[in-house]
């Protein structure tokens, strides 16, 4: 019998501990009275087990559920339908940690290319890949592809989109990969060192596949993709569609609705776990110290998440981003290991008007 | 210019205020320190204006934005990018309203029967609908099918699935579906009275059109989607494929990690005006002082916004459930008006053993 064990931190009074552990097992499956629940097959298999309820804090509990893992049908939609979809609507819930039954992570593939297919992607072997983001919003495809150009000359691993990227009129989708992937080929062929160019798809529905495959055609190495808002579920489906014509990088956007302290899930869950059942090979998500109010503690936990033994599931690589400060950077990066993408965007442009000799002190900071 | 006016409610002090409005209005567009955009289109354009920040209540403050309608390429994926992606990973930010420009509400079709196209599909024209949900998880199609005719001879005028019923090996979609259409047939024919079947649809994107196009061959009125979960606006290309030939009920699974008090979407705009863009025709949510901690005024603007004048846009049917007590339900339910789906769930099991004449209790108690 295949389970799910999930840990739940629940923000309430010893007194409604119990209550509220034996309120979320029955909500998150028959959803209805318990004592109207007569079959004995459901109460033994579909309504969740309590193993424990143990006081961690002060009104503070873990509650350690276990479900049965036939009632996902090993997808993600139902999987986060159980795990947390009904109890979104209360407070206080904070699913901690999951246990997975090896038979659920069979159906997923995972990233395709994870660290090590990036490393030989990128030809970066040995140390952290340094990326940058092209921007501001409402700037023309010309002058993205020369911000582009410049940072590519300059020893950028890789150069995304920022994530306000779309298709709008000023600049569209077409128009800004063709004029970046030209700044990209010219900056290879004077320096002979290899650039990563990510668009970001963010699309509706009917347009997302044309848009990958205009990425595909024009040679991108892989695209940013936003599975807050998409959908973890239809991200899965285009990474299965087109793994191995590129890679996959995740920008959190709208993930901060489920990942805030008191209530929701676990950043490192939804950043590193999630997105790698997800199939991600890139989790982007914010540096602590920066704009974002993550600890460093937090980030080590989501870099973690991305990079520790989870079946066969290759590693995803965490990219940490979000007011990184380039003047600080071996510090700051030392904590993460090797394996990591350093993203700075903004402060990368601050540092002079000369983005090339940026993008280079970020290059020769990490040496 | 075709501009958006959104309210932020802000959590802070007053020295704080305006420089987290000034934050939000970058962050959310060119995300960059904003000394080093100096192109004047892009300062003009882009960057969110500013339009004021006002002091509602203790340490509260409205930010009144503006943001250009272009950025938006007129979708919903970038639409709620811009509206709310990055700042999600903030705290004590609500998005309370939007005011929308008609250029961006004409690209949506919403609801094609909301209200009025329900109540002729129901035959129910001049008071409120009564609705309940097959359950528990776990039963055997028959078992649900059974259940599904004591409701519907009892006079139910929607039966819909527990929001957990996917396509599990105990249960599968098409079993359930079939099986319950067969006895919502069977009562009508007994009775005449027309009941509409709503089977929940959760496969994986792959599954998705085929689970529809089951529904529709079996002659389901409707299905069930949950686009919290699917994405926003993978629901709405479902519905615009599928619309004329059945209608869409929303379930707010997952919604509640945006709905959150402190920090999110306003409850009203998320499971109102959102899901009416997107094209629903059914909006759940949960009914205050049941086992969700929604306020009454929280309901009244949930309905409100499902059912205020928006551009062309019909009406949503508003659906309060989640703990409406049967007993009580004439007085409870008053406050919605006529144009209302009283879903009761669980509670309608618990009154006797006799379904049918539960629901018919249920039917009696509004006259």
């Amino acid at each position: 019998m295949d389970k799910f064990t999930v840990y739940y931190h629940l923000q309430c009074s010893g007194q409604e501990a119990n209550q509220l552990a034996r309120r979320i097992a029955v909500e998150q499956t028959v959803e209805m009275p318990e004592h109207l629940v007569t079959d004995p097959w459901i109460k033994d298999n579909i309504i969740g087990d309590i193993v424990s309820v143990t006081e961690i804090g002060p009104n503070c509990f873990e509650f350690q559920a276990q479900y049965h893992a036939d009632i996902t049908v090993y997808q993600l939609p139902q999987f986060l339908n159980l795990l947390f979809g009904n109890i979104s609507m209360l407070t206080g819930i904070k699913l901690a940690q999951i246990e997975f039954p090896p038979q659920f992570l069979d159906q997923f593939q995972g990233p395709r290319l994870g660290v090590e297919g990036l490393r030989k992607q990128s030809g970066v072997l040995d140390r952290p890949l340094i990326a940058t983001a092209l921007k501001p919003l409402g700037s023309a495809p010309e002058t993205l592809a020369e911000i582009c150009y410049q940072f590519a000359l300059g020893g950028m691993d890789i150069i995304k989109d920022d994530h306000s990227l779309s298709n709008q009129s000023f600049c569209t989708f077409k128009d800004r990969v063709s004029a970046c992937m030209q700044a990209i080929r010219k900056a290879e062929s004077e320096t002979g060192k290899k650039t990563l160019y990510y668009p970001n798809v963010s699309g509706s529905v009917e347009l997302l596949g044309g848009q990958i495959e205009q990425a595909i055609e024009f040679g991108a190495a892989g695209v940013v993709l936003h599975p807050f808002i998409m959908g973890l579920d239809l991200a899965r489906h285009l990474i299965d569609r087109y793994a191995g014509q590129l890679s996959f990088m995740a920008h959190p956007s709208m993930s901060g609705a489920l990942t805030q302290n008191s209530h929701g899930i676990d950043a490192a869950i939804t950043l590193g776990t999630i997105l790698r059942l997800t199939g991600f090979d890139i989790s982007i998500f914010p540096h602590f110290g920066g704009r974002f109010p993550f600890s460093e503690e937090g980030c080590l936990d989501i870099s973690a998440k991305c990079r520790e033994k989870l079946s066969r599931l290759k590693p995803v690589f965490p990219a940490p981003a979000g007011g990184m400060n380039v003047q600080n950077i071996k510090k700051e990066a030392h904590v993460y290991g090797a394996d990591v993408i350093l993203l700075i965007g903004g402060s990368l442009y601050d540092l002079s008007p000369d983005l090339k000799a940026n993008a280079r002190w970020f290059s020769e900071s990490l040496q």
